[in-house]
């Protein structure tokens, strides 16, 4: 993969150079978009036109859920399996929409796409190794909006590849974190912002989610990882072989990004990582693999448990966990902490969870927590309580109907988008940052300024709630600019 | 202090010298005592000879308390307040208890005391900065068992005095953790020892209690801490003025370190650690201080949360989490996690607290937490199954009962204590590493190893409950010695 890697992002950069003098400045991208499409007949131009790239499971849903929040036209889709192509043309069809055309059979189809279709969005949700080579490639292709699923990228120099195209040639990349939609998540964000809970100054969040039954295909006496598996099996799990740090850190430090104020007006400093030993992913190829498979000989790099610290530039600290590989009920363990009170956020979201509470201080009885329920109710947000209706019975509680309606509404108003390249580098960087800290026995590393000192100035900008606004002492520094 | 100290030092050391030929060996104490006492009447030797040092808050419990536990005649109490020690009298007398003689007048009054009086036990409860100076001259002075309060020390020399004069003393020294008398916690050894979690993997632990009001004195419109102040406010609050550590880490290290075998079969390896940074006694401060006080100007170096990671040898990791300085409900936040499953310990140790959860692979409904309370019933200590009734209405839930019966326990039986000087030192040391990593910004930094290489084939020996034996898998390894 690493030498069709290296071919692809030679013959990107050729792409988007060729293409630089035209499709440079998004804001003009509609202008272009008729005078290239000549042979296109006339349309309605509020329509946005989408690509997917990867149509496997979470894929299928974004298509349903896209078709959902509406005004989109679906032009294109791209997969490698048949199989999964079929079904989001089931979705498609099922839904009324016209057929798109689709692309496959090799695994740079997606550059074919990229090439032959006038696109305003492009959504990826492909195996990690494949997303930023594909939002290299669509950012240079042109395409203004490209949303980039979870993680967003591997590496440090990934990272960088994110932020860097996305400032040569101007287009939008959105890291599609759909827990920052979350109807609790954004219930506190609102509490967060109009200072609630005083000056923050801890978080804690995580992954806590036993995947075992992902990260292998579990047959009759027998399972299945790598290539011979299905779905996230074939390339999820190998993950867990070769490395070893928080593979997964978004789905926290998203949320957690943004109640921070991460990359405009606070960053991450530095990450010190610990790793526990490798077991649980042993155990169940002990415990379920035929007796004579060649797995019983895996070596699994990955800790079952990786917790990172990382120090913020105003003082805070944050708490990330990893939990993948061992038997538990789920939970992203959310802590937000303030100078006057605190939220602990254990489990999925569920609004009546009794290890969801909320501790106010002057407002809660001393020393002793709320239910979080009536707290949320009375912060819920913008988007939901304008769309919670509709997102009723979309993907992960409604979550991914909230945010691909804040993403198609982006692309459909030409602006920024809500969580941008910044966020997506500086999120990400915690895998590749957890695996260097837990190389060196939990030093403390650095974590690269994306942003190149803009985030001393940049202004919070995800989901403005005009009915919760950021408070005068929230935003007292950046009322001095 | 610190003038007076050294001069102590000095002196302690040489009466240490002075007794060394005659008291070296514990076993042959009452032998000696008796030699030596010639004065005395004849008395009855299974009665426990104490002497308290320190009659605060915390040390009138424990007269209390090792009234109610029985077999120990008060000889001697020391402590330089007056109103401390009419209180410990008090209590005495009512409970129809001999007067003890009292030592008081200056700081090195324990020192008279430890000369004078024929001690079979000492228990310490006074200020942090002491509990190693009082240990040292305890043991020095031939007291064959001295139990000292938590944290034992502040720095990593303080950590070894104790070790090094315990073993140069043969004398026997307690760290006094109540927490791993705590009954759900000892429930929980039962299960770790009967490895229904499976292999330890991780750990967490803290000390989330809101100690504003014991750091400061709380005054009409106004407030105290340092020497004008009363009782902890007195000199507490001000580790948290030039402090910037986990300044209390043995309440939830204290049982992790029995659940994990450290000192034996495992250690402490290594320890990163970040603070956030310092509000939350400021505000307090700003809230509660008199317009003109003085306070307005102290900046307290403590970080409002000290999160620290610490690896094992054998391959563990464990989170410390520090938060005594902002509004929250109390919490030691446990969680003991294995291959098989996990508990969930948030609160305050309520077995019906829905924060307090059980998961066990194969035994709970999948991915959902079981109420933890059948759990600990069924695994309820021995310990607590035979003088549960008895603790009732002791110290802490009954914990301080616990502690203390197994402390005189150990004195009456000329047995090793069960938890020792090696546990004092290691658990103890996290301040300091603690302070040092954050000081460096959460860099690794290395545990010292108190056994000086022990630990490789010490056995586990805290609280054994035969109807609960250590498992053959979990006593792998030490059956190999």
């Amino acid at each position: 993969m690493s030498a069709n890697r290296r071919e692809f992002i030679k013959q990107g950069t050729i792409a988007g150079a060729g293409l630089a003098g035209m499709t440079m400045v998004s804001n003009d991208l509609f202008a272009q978009k008729k005078e290239k499409g000549k042979k296109a007949a006339p349309r309605d131009e509020s329509i946005v036109r989408v690509g997917f790239i990867g149509v496997g499971g979470r894929g299928q849903g974004h298509v349903h859920d896209s078709i959902t929040v509406g005004g989109i036209e679906i032009v294109a889709v791209c997969d490698i399996s048949q199989d999964s192509l079929d079904k989001a043309k089931q979705i498609i069809a099922k839904n009324g929409m016209k057929e798109p055309k689709f692309y496959t059979g090799h695994d740079h189809a997606y550059e074919e796409m990229l090439k032959s279709e006038e696109l305003d969005a492009v959504i990826i949700a492909t195996p990690w190794e494949w997303h930023v080579p594909m939002a290299i490639a669509s950012m240079k292709a042109g395409v203004p909006y490209t949303g980039v699923e979870v993680s967003a990228a591997n590496s440090l120099e990934e990272c960088w590849d994110l932020v860097n195209v996305h400032e040569e040639t101007g287009k939008q990349l959105m890291i599609m974190e759909n827990v920052c939609y979350r109807r609790d998540v954004m219930a506190i964000l609102n509490m967060v912002r109009t200072n609630m809970f005083g000056e923050l100054v801890h978080c804690r969040c995580g992954y806590e989610h036993d995947l075992r039954s992902v990260k292998f295909d579990l047959l009759k006496n027998d399972l299945k990882i790598g290539k011979e598996a299905h779905s996230e099996a074939q390339w999820r799990g190998l993950h867990s072989v070769r490395r070893n740090g928080d593979l997964y850190p978004t789905h926290g430090l998203g949320p957690i990004g943004t109640y921070l104020d991460i990359n405009r007006g606070n960053r991450f400093l530095t990450l010190s990582a610990m790793a526990t030993k490798s077991r649980g992913l042993h155990d169940y190829v002990e415990d379920h693999a035929a007796k004579e498979s060649i797995y019983r000989n895996i070596q699994f790099n990955l800790g079952d448990i990786v917790t990172s610290m990382i120090k913020c530039a105003n003082g805070e600290t944050i708490l990330v966990t990893h939990d993948t590989n061992l038997p538990r009920p789920y939970s992203l363990g959310f802590r937000v902490q303030g100078t006057n009170g605190l939220w602990r956020g254990e489990g999925g979201g569920d609004w009546k969870d009794p290890a969801q509470e909320i501790y106010m201080e002057g407002q809660s009885k001393p020393h002793v927590w709320d239910p979080s329920e009536p707290w949320l109710k009375k912060h819920d947000h913008k988007l939901w309580r304008e769309k919670g209706t509709l997102a009723e019975g979309a993907g992960h509680g409604g979550m991914d109907f909230i945010m691909l309606n804040d993403f198609f509404d982006a692309v459909r108003g030409k602006k920024e988008v809500p969580l941008d390249a910044y966020d997506a580098a500086a999120w990400s960087a915690v895998s590749a940052l957890s695996e260097m800290s837990v190389a060196r026995g939990g030093a403390s590393v650095d974590f690269p300024d994306f942003t190149r000192g803009q985030w001393i100035k940049r202004r919070p900008h995800f989901a403005m709630d005009n009915q919760f606004p950021i408070s005068q002492e929230r935003a007292l520094i950046n009322n001095l600019f």
